[in-house]
């Protein structure tokens, strides 16, 4: 049985999605108890969406499933790590392959790389 | 300029640790915006923690600072990505390389790899 540490943060607990094969960070998102067991029971990264309060199963709109190759917890049981094989070429609703595509330079943000996708041809507007 | 979203999360967001050169990624921490400015100003990463309910600058006691090559912010500017260079040769406070050595096979539990150095030498009793 695996615990985890959800009070600490009133029920949700940080999860990071890495490239399995190329180790780049692809998201970070949250999950609840629920959510980790869905990600467990499914193979497919399963998160909790704050905004919409419900479960969020990473790609269910754009097809863009993120395969769960391998989970680690950290220390202290209160942060997901998963190792993933991301369909679809990119995690970021802006088409990014990564979210984490802005990088801080001289106290100002500079864009990295190109989108993937297009998100107006992947999502419903 | 750079705004991050503090709001949403009460005034903390996560911070990912990455290895700077492998990839690894090391520790989730959390950031207030003091602690953010601190990184930016000091290139040491400097996180807030939630225990003491102050500035930590990682590395502060074990001497295993975290040297910032660069900083990565996400889409909806919630979450920063630190990739650095690791003194001492581990993130974790049990002496483990990365605070995620647990990883999850087959319902339980398995500890991966050996830390690197021993925690009752490093800090404090």
């Amino acid at each position: 049985m695996i615990e985890l540490n959800f009070k600490k943060t009133g029920g949700l607990i940080p999860a990071i999605a890495q490239d399995f094969a190329s180790g780049e960070i692809l998201m970070l998102a949250y999950m609840n108890q629920e959510a980790f067991a869905a990600t467990l029971t499914s193979g497919k990264a399963t998160y909790y969406s704050r905004s919409r309060q419900t479960l969020w199963v990473k790609g269910e709109t754009s097809g863009h499933v993120q395969v769960v190759k391998e989970i680690r917890i950290d220390c202290d049981n209160d942060t997901v790590l998963l190792k993933v094989e991301q369909l679809g070429g990119a995690a970021c609703h802006t088409g990014h392959r990564s979210c984490f595509y802005k990088k801080v330079e001289n106290g100002s943000i500079r864009i990295m790389g190109e989108p993937v996708f297009n998100p107006e041809e992947v999502y419903d507007k």
